[in-house]
């Protein structure tokens, strides 16, 4: 019989920033069960154009669905959830949730209409999957019920962290239950599977009870009117932001989308504080502007929030002007730093003063800083190490981090990378399929798939169509007809380019014979060839050329 | 007779970053002569696709062109130079550089095959313009030759700052000439026109001199082979890096067309010391790996330059392998975040070190921090301060700190605000129109123009065209013909998805009346609906639809 092995293959998020998406196989190798904890998204930006949704490729997995034993979820962040609705059905096996993460994912099963077995487990919860048993332990992140999962098998004991930090004092939920990792760490931690996002950082990433007195602070020093952004599903930050605004004699308006459905799920799960109420935006703008606090979504620039609405001064409820201030309880995200410098900037010339975390320490980030990975690496004291969760600069940095730590043995995986855990220490034994989906439009295209690469041709140099038609004597029966999209349709001299093209490709077909004109693919490559050679000349650019061919 | 006034007007680079453009006039509204301080670019973005080059509408002082003097450049950044070519010949003005800033534009006119007026200076160079009596004040920046231009004029003075900062010990070319901005005090200075880039940092910027040192104490500490990026135009770091790969006995090998050209440029006017050599890409090779050290662009992650090309390992001469060190002697441009850091990871995933200025001391500024921002308000004492150079938040940062400096007026204009400097205080007198020049291929296009907006929308969402045969009986006369490009072409379910919108449209179109069909307005209308609505029906996205209706 085949050896037994524990084996992990990170499909998503191991070399790259968000949807998170990792395995765990147990068994030989031709019976392997498996379990999946997380699965995640990423948001598509300018270079992927029309993609909104990203996530990972799930063949491999796909294929191994009939020994799936369940989806974990470690919590509620969008790239560890956010393609669970996506891909639910496809892998059909049940979704074990926190009851806030269970909240934030039965609404995106309601949104997308399917049906899925969801089982919504409490915190600290043990219980076991085949050859798993599992043990959720609680530790504290930027959104409430974080949790690591203690993986215990018969071959070996992983702990796979999510997403964490230690926040000592913490404004929302428990403390870290480090006294559950110590216990863990007693039966021996074969690898730990760790978040590495913030390993380049020195020290401790800081507490959210600072931030909260540093926003009270703030806050009540304003005269003005006073709206505040930050990420929606940091519920303890929101949960701050009001009671800062409580302090100091401010109703509090909450605008957009996503802070609306956020909160909606906090309080479903009573985790808003009772005493915390919200004015609504009709009303709000009756209130004197030292009374009032905004709380926003869009702290990254996202040109379809509340925060992007007002600072285009397009947002039906409230104008920013002058004497008002607007604070970014939230950090950049590398990437979208020019988005963010342009909505601060419309914000200015608006009238309104900036505030942000360089300003006053009022953000702290969720992921473990140096000092943090060091204490939870003695916590555990893992054997061996593997990062996962950050770009392929962080893993390696992780891993030469863990070595300091004294584990025999790290490695950084890209997503793809199959490593047997055990027997004996972890290696690389495969590289399965692997890569990003897109979503486009309902459709999901594996990325290089032809619409995004058609499109961002399309984007560099617009395209030209030409339509012919051919009688059954091959002659030309109608005018051809040239139409443009994304380009100029005069020259610089003021000259009709597309009836320039028109003529130029009406003397190319004129000039073939009756003989060759009975061949489509001459037709099309002469009329192509004549058009896109003509605009390279006048314009300096090679549009894609669609010929239409029509023989009456 | 009008009243004879002072008047600036920046064009560019007043509340945006880029393409610097000031203009000042002398004279009565009606007939005021011009002169015109530099004419840079910015460069396209996902934002513009298709778009490489961005200049200032110029259309104001096109119209003004018989009364302008003169275009003065300050230095050689493509923010200051980048658009001489392109509007030069338009312009029909000389152009007033010194020799190594010449050497740069005489390149571009060469490239553009133009015939341009351009006068070469001496730095510290003194002359007049109609009314204006023009001074260059050598000053430090990070590119050789960066000159402040004094403007004394019978009605006020004026120094115009472009682009510097306060480096004590630079390593090539002289020091600020602070006793020639003194001198210009005294004779009382009414407005400074002042660089805001770096108003919200701290301290001062720091010298070239310890850049050299730290760049030379990395490169002696490295045993394998080494790449350094930097910004070419920065010689003097160039220089510093060419002696740093001295002192710890490595060749020099330049990568990257604009690290050849400007090398050259500088070359060609005695910046580069005659003891520094370089070896040719083919040869370098050859050397072992502690002997070499390669020059290259990229550092901002460009995806032509060299660093790219080395990053996603197709450079021709070269390998990054395990062991070898790549040093950004650099600063992440905001903005740049993603395509750097997607080049590290590339980077280190081939097994280089990488050492950047958060590592190491080996990049300053070109710019003033704040405290040499009041070094020079001390050495000049202007009156009044109109900051540019920088977006509106630094513009109205840099405007508060004037103030505390002791100056009566501070006023942080856009582009296109027109500001009587005297007689009297600043004042805004005026909008002009102002906004952003696209160059489409080689087509200069406004912002806004359907070129670019057309291809935003082709990359969201693609394009359908359909052709349409009909005779003169108005049956048609050919099945009807639809071409995607962007959009996908089969189902979820794998139909055809074009044959599916063909059929759809036949119908819809035989549905029509003979009458109805014989109002080509109608047929496309219909048609496009029909394809529209399917399309949506099944993807979930409209794209745009060309209908080609053609009669024979």
């Amino acid at each position: 019989m085949a050896k037994s092995e524990l084996v992990f293959l990170p499909l998503g998020g191991s070399g790259e920033i968000g949807m998170n998406m990792n395995l765990y196989g147990h068994g030989p190798a031709s019976d392997r069960q498996w379990i999946m904890i997380d699965c995640g998204v990423t948001f598509g930006d300018l270079t992927t154009p029309g993609i909104d949704l990203i996530c990972p490729d799930p063949t491999y997995i796909l294929e191994e669905r009939d020994r799936l034993l369940g989806l974990l979820l470690t919590h509620g962040h969008e790239d560890h959830i956010g393609a669970v609705a996506l891909l639910a059905p496809e892998l059909g096996c049940p979704v074990y949730a926190t009851p806030f993460t269970a909240q934030l994912v039965e609404r995106k099963f309601e949104e997308a209409d399917i049906d899925v077995d969801l089982r919504v487990i409490r915190m600290g919860s043990r219980f076991s999957l085949g050859p798993f048993d599992l043990e959720y332990i609680t530790l504290t992140h930027s959104i409430p019920e974080p949790n690591a999962i203690a993986i215990r098998t018969e071959l070996a004991n992983v702990l796979h962290t999510g997403d964490w930090k230690i926040d000592r004092t913490p404004t929302l939920g428990p403390e870290t239950d480090h006294a559950a990792l110590q216990v863990f760490a007693e039966e021996d931690v074969h690898t730990i599977v760790c978040d590495s996002t913030n390993v380049f950082s020195p020290g401790e990433s800081g507490s959210e009870e600072g931030v909260r007195a540093a926003l009270t602070d703030l806050i009540t020093a304003q005269k003005g009117r006073v709206v505040v952004t930050t990420f929606a599903s940091n519920v303890s930050r929101v949960v701050s932001i009001c009671q800062a605004a409580q302090a100091a004699d401010r109703s509090i308006c909450l605008l957009g989308r996503s802070m609306l459905r956020i909160v909606g799920a906090a309080q479903a799960v009573d985790l808003i504080p009772s005493d915390i109420s919200f004015v609504e935006p009709k009303d709000a703008g009756y209130l004197p502007r030292e009374h009032v606090l905004y709380l926003c979504t869009g702290s990254q620039g996202e040109p379809r929030a509340a925060l992007s609405r007002l600072a285009r001064d397009d947002h039906p409820e409230l104008s920013i002007s002058e004497g008002d201030t607007v604070i970014f309880s939230s950090k950049i995200i590398p990437g979208n730093e020019r988005e963010i410098f342009d909505l601060q900037n419309q914000l200015v010339d608006l009238g309104a003063q900036i505030v942000t975390e360089k300003d006053a320490p009022i953000h702290v980030s969720g992921h473990p800083n140096r000092d943090e990975l060091s204490q939870m690496y003695d916590w555990v004291k893992p054997k061996h190490a593997i990062p996962v969760h950050g770009e392929v600069r962080h893993l390696e940095e992780h891993a030469k981090f863990a070595r300091t730590k004294g584990v025999a043995k790290a490695i950084a995986p890209r997503n793809g990378t199959m490593i047997r855990l055990t027997p004996g220490e972890p290696e690389i034994i495969d590289e399965v399929p692997n890569g990003r989906w897109y979503l486009d439009g309902n459709i999901l295209f594996p990325d290089g798939s032809y619409p995004v690469k058609e499109r961002r041709k399309l984007g560099y140099a617009g395209l030209l169509s030409v339509a012919v038609v051919l009688d059954s004597q091959c002659s030309i029966a109608a005018p051809i007809q040239v139409f443009g999209e994304g380009v100029p349709r005069e020259t610089d001299d003021g000259e009709d380019f597309m009836a320039l093209l028109e003529e130029a490709a009406e003397d190319a077909l004129e000039r073939l014979s009756r003989g060759k004109r009975d061949d489509d693919q001459t037709v099309e490559n002469t009329v192509r060839r004549t058009v896109r050679t003509l605009m390279n000349e006048i314009w300096g650019k090679r549009p894609q050329v669609l010929v239409q061919l029509l023989r009456t």
